[in-house]
């Protein structure tokens, strides 16, 4: 699967971006299937077709190529929410839920390994998990949250704290609980599914549209 | 644990009623912390103080337990809904959302036994637990959304359908990431948080009140 530099009959040759994503792409297949302590880095090297050494070149070991594989995957969002910050704009939660849905639905592998690492029995990577990106999530969210409210796009009936856990239940519930969605609900969680399910978010914190009767009086 | 009906000195005797509740009791903590397949019938015969052979009469087998276990904690909460429904009345999510979060936060064996065996891996139990259970509380709640607005209870901007899963994400979601919802969004999932957790759902599923600005024309 990766691109070489090489033509027919030279020795093959990587980009070591290509190398680096290959193994974060190989991760992500065999994390999504294993636990952290189950999946072992040659596997892994195996699955990306590279020397297992480059595993430790590039990531100093396996919790580093872990933390790169989220980091990659979720670091986009929690960039998007800072550098907005730091340009003194506060995000947008139409900004913010239809990006925090796609990326749960593009990345399937990634309600797996919460359910897998976060959720379920204790392990080395909850505290991580938590730390690293819930955390900052939630803080992100919660000033979202507020900024909303301040400026008026937002039902003023919302308490922050909850709002944050509104935000997480509806945005994360759906694709951690895809079989029960899917066969309880009836509800495929499909290509369409991230968009409409924002809209569907967003209505729900919107405030409220004045009542239609004001207009024949 | 168990009252038994003698006095000192004399054989313990166990009324059979409370040899039922013991063995279901003792299954809660069990597979609170084992997989179905982990937890042996002698385990938790064991743990309840009772004859091994007492799960087979009372239950069939283990499966016969579990699916008991479920029942008696799930049991109460789709009864109120299919009851109300056979009496023609249509539950009210007034009454349904407090109970159903009180049921989570009572039994915290029973969002662990969901991320167990509903969300985690493949399960013979995910099958059990979607039709027998999840299925019948979306389709019950799914009715209840639908009584609600035709009687003006709830807003109408709310398709039915995305209206299970709001109500299955807020009400569930909070109590399987408890880890998460504690420290990264610092809200403790404690005695106190269904209430108020569940008067914040209504909330934002009520219709809009009229705005303030009627009352000073």
């Amino acid at each position: 699967m990766i691109k070489t530099t090489t033509g027919p009959g030279r020795p093959r040759r990587k980009d070591p971006d290509e190398v680096r994503q290959a193994l974060i792409a190989a991760a992500r297949d065999q994390f999504a299937q294993g636990s952290f302590k189950g999946v072992s880095v040659r596997e892994i090297a195996r699955a990306a077709g590279v020397n297992q050494a480059m595993v430790n070149y590039y990531f100093g070991d396996k919790r580093g190529l872990y933390e790169a594989m989220l980091q990659e995957t979720i670091g986009p969002l929690i960039r998007t929410l800072e550098e907005a910050e730091a340009r003194g704009e506060v995000a947008r939660l139409e900004d913010l839920i239809p990006r925090h849905a796609a990326t749960l639905a593009a990345n399937p592998w990634l309600p797996n390994l919460i359910i897998r690492e976060v959720l379920y029995g204790e392990s080395e990577f909850r505290n991580l998990f938590i730390e690293k990106f819930a955390s900052r999530v939630a803080a992100a969210l919660r000033r979202a949250i507020d900024g909303g409210r301040d400026k008026g796009e937002l039902r003023d009936d919302l308490d922050p704290r909850f709002g944050t856990l509104i935000l997480f239940s509806l945005t994360i519930y759906p694709f951690v609980a895809r079989p029960v969605v899917e066969r309880a609900m009836g509800i495929p969680i499909d290509d369409a599914f991230a968009g409409r399910w924002s809209e569907q978010i967003l209505q729900l914190l919107a405030p409220p549209k004045p009542p239609p009767e004001d207009e024949d009086p």
